[in-house]
């Protein structure tokens, strides 16, 4: 069954409703290329407005771009273990460097002559290169910190995929930093997640995020310890929005990355790593969007403001010139506007067409309405249209776009809290998890041991998503015992199912 | 040997002092990685401004960005038969989805059962992913025009690579549109050649340009026919710096994309697709820089003026205090900006260090001129240094910023007329293109045939760089006959050696 937006309805099938919200909202779709996507113009659009706040927020901590190549050499997979483990197996790999017509009948072959002598890999993240790089680029403190970001697309030959949350291609990006000291790298792992990751997905996706630091289990396959911004969707579960990944020296002695420091020793260098990518827009998606389809936080929304004028002839004529004048005085306060001018849709379909989309407020311009000087404006959050007085409808757009941004946030946070539990038995932590829910947040003491996560995993499919570094709540950090095996726990961790 | 800038000097071996130069202002770096370069910050620096300002070229013209797969299935290259010719044949090819340790001892191998049944290539550019998706997205004529860019790293398995220049893996922006007739495919060729590509080449890179049409023999693989922009480096040779395809119905033809004309017609779809690279940076250093380094236009300088404070103790804290305020005051003007606060390196080391960078002004501020109220200022492109009041050094900043745009472009123009000749006999000819120099722009008659192009190039490896839009002269116009082989000609073309 359809709602009449042409989209499952949330609450019967969650799975169902993202995908078809993402096909209709024309933010992605499929490929010819197995697990791929392509990103659709208005997808990609909001990508860039992600990308360009990200951006800003790296320059101003002190980042700098660069880019490294897309194909890794075999080998520098195997120089570290736990890395090869993690990311080495599923990934596409290059063999030759040439086609030939096939000289047994139709089409290309890839020519036998042009086997290459060691195979690439296109990256599924760029550790190894770039430390393989930074060897030549650092000798002494002196060249210390390094502090590079690169946008880049990378590639996972993902078994199950789900566009924007879990593609084989994916475009992100990958900051790599070079430390003289662990304290120094730890301070920038941090910096990373409060100052970037923490605040972007607060202040402009309107996504309240649990901050913490991931379980052995769960961290990045050559880190020391990798933090983390957990988000939930509406249908319960957590998402990982962000990490950030303190790595010690693991890649600095794979590669043989040393420094004379300013006493004079040779010492190997520490690291970060971290990254978000295009999930941030899945994220998004299932945080704040509806039966109606895409809810877009104003601060990342390519349309803000749509004017619909109405009528024909020289109403037409009359209710097009004021939704220009209207929109070219909005624009000139910062606003990202549009005036529908299609003339063969009527205004019922506009305005579905434009809930869909996630434009966050939508004028329409009526020609009876304009005569009696007041015009109908429509909240994309709520469902609340207001009547505004013609001349006070900038004025009107630009505080209802503020208050937009606030009200997702807020209702973003009060679902959240809404579906955190704190449990303390096993029989009602499996409750919690039980069906094909989500089953939130729940926040219960663990003994700290692989064994005990991997055990509750596999009975109830939660995981611990972070171990958080704030308590949610000052009681979360008393002493307890742990709802799978009774053993002490010092603090609650936050378990949910995880897309 | 040397120049004390520690470059070999272009007269020695234009060559070497590209890639020299390349190296020690820090653009770019060499690779583990086959043909493919590091883009070092300063050099990704350049690359970001010149995005920025093509991509709000590319929306005000009315392109929308999305984002198409990395790889692309082998047999779609099959489909278009031209194509396949030009860029099928020297590829990166994914054979393999996974690794796995090597039973037969170290290391990891390619897993014999995880063969792709359709081998995919890493794209070397797009068209024929996008015109498969397109497919999808075309019906009716209301879906056209579609004007969408996509910004991507492209790979050509190039046997000789030279950083930025010509690189196994390179960064592009590909334009693909889809029109419903002929000419407004042809208008929109048109429009990316003059108010995008020549416009920023111009008025952003200060390069003058020559923009034509290229001959059958140099035209993209697939296309109709491709306008292009030549510019003209330093050792007078020919740069591609852009092209523009009008692709016709090649490619809708072999992907089967058609539309419901407004007459209800099934039509196949009208194609352009066009692109710029990293290449520019290249174009960049070979036409303005000098033994000294990177010369940078101010538009697209990462560092626009930098401020050198002087002396020790005291006398530092002064003319750094000072320094931070000239800069604060530039930078609320809009104008990048550095403070030198290095204390080990002194004065003369560090103005060589800004003009190897490429820093278009650069102010000293030493203790002595501080006391006494003016200030030096020094500008990259000239070997001019002035002297200026404190107080007027900020203006002055902004205003040689300006003039030093202008005088890029008006010195790179007089360089290029000077060395544009018009040559009559094939003697003079074969004489211009002697020896290892370029040579420069040779105006000269052509029959219009390939295969006297092929003799021209053979003889003399200059090559035909475009059929100019507009004559550089209005006698190149005047009908006359073929410097070879003597037929009609109707205009004079292009010729050199290109890179």
């Amino acid at each position: 069954m359809s709602s009449n937006y042409g989209i499952t309805p949330q609450g019967e099938n969650f799975s169902e409703w993202y995908n078809e919200l993402v096909i209709k909202a024309e933010l992605a779709d499929h490929s010819a290329v197995r697990g791929c996507m392509v990103i659709k113009p208005h997808g990609y659009a909001i990508w860039e407005l992600m990308q360009r706040a990200l951006d800003d927020m790296f320059k101003e901590t002190g980042h700098v771009n660069a880019y490294f190549p897309l194909l890794i050499p075999k080998s520098f997979f195997e120089k570290e273990a736990d890395h090869v483990d993690g990311f080495a197996k599923e990934c596409a790999v290059v063999t030759h460097h040439r086609l030939k017509a096939n000289p047994d009948g139709y089409g290309l072959i890839p020519d036998p002559e042009a086997k290459l002598t060691e195979e690439y890999i296109i990256r599924p993240t760029s550790e190894t290169i770039i430390w393989n790089t930074y060897k030549n680029w650092i000798q002494s403190y002196r060249d210390l910190p390094l502090l590079i970001n690169q946008w880049a697309n990378v590639m996972r030959w993902e078994m199950r995929t789900r566009m924007f949350l879990r593609t084989a291609e994916f475009l992100w990006q990958e900051g790599h930093t070079a430390h003289a000291t662990y304290d120094e790298a730890e301070t920038e792992a941090l910096t990373i997640l409060h100052e970037c990751y923490g605040k972007f997905a607060e202040e402009w996706m309107a996504v309240p995020v649990v901050k913490g630091v991931k379980s052995e289990g769960e961290k990045f396959a050559g880190a020391d310890h990798t933090y983390t911004i957990e988000a939930m969707t509406q249908d319960l579960r957590a998402i990982q929005a962000g990490t950030s990944h303190h790595l010690g020296q693991a890649f600095a002695k794979a590669f043989d990355v040393t420094f004379q420091s300013a006493e004079g020793k040779l010492e190997h260098v520490y690291a970060t790593s971290w990254g978000v990518s295009t999930r941030l827009i899945g994220t998004l998606i299932m945080a704040h969007s509806d039966d109606r389809g895409l809810v877009c936080p104003p601060k990342l929304a390519p349309i803000q403001v749509v004017f619909v004028p109405m009528g024909r002839g020289e109403v037409w004529d009359q209710t097009l010139a004021k939704a220009k004048e209207l929109a070219a005085a909005l624009k000139a306060r910062g606003v990202r506007v549009k005036v529908d001018e299609r003339t063969k849709e009527g205004p019922g379909f506009k305005a579905k067409d434009w809930d869909l989309k996630g434009v966050c407020v939508r004028v329409d311009v009526g020609g009876r309405e304009l005569e009696a000087g007041e015009l109908g404006v429509a909240r994309r959050d709520s469902e609340e249209k207001l009547t505004v007085a013609v001349d006070r409808v900038v004025d009107t757009c630009v505080r209802l776009l503020d208050e937009i941004q606030s009200n997702l946030f807020a209702k973003a946070l009060a679902f959240r809290e809404a579906n955190t539990i704190r449990i303390d038995t096993w029989d009602d932590f499996v409750k919690q998890f039980e069906g094909e829910g989500g089953g939130g947040f729940v926040l219960a003491h663990w003994d700290g041991t692989q064994e005990t996560e991997d055990k509750i995993s596999e009975a109830t499919k939660a995981t611990i998503r972070c171990i958080p570094l704030e308590p949610l709540h000052p009681d979360d950090v008393v002493p307890g015992t742990c709802v799978f095996s009774g053993k002490p726990s010092k603090q609650r961790v936050v378990f949910a199912k995880a897309y």
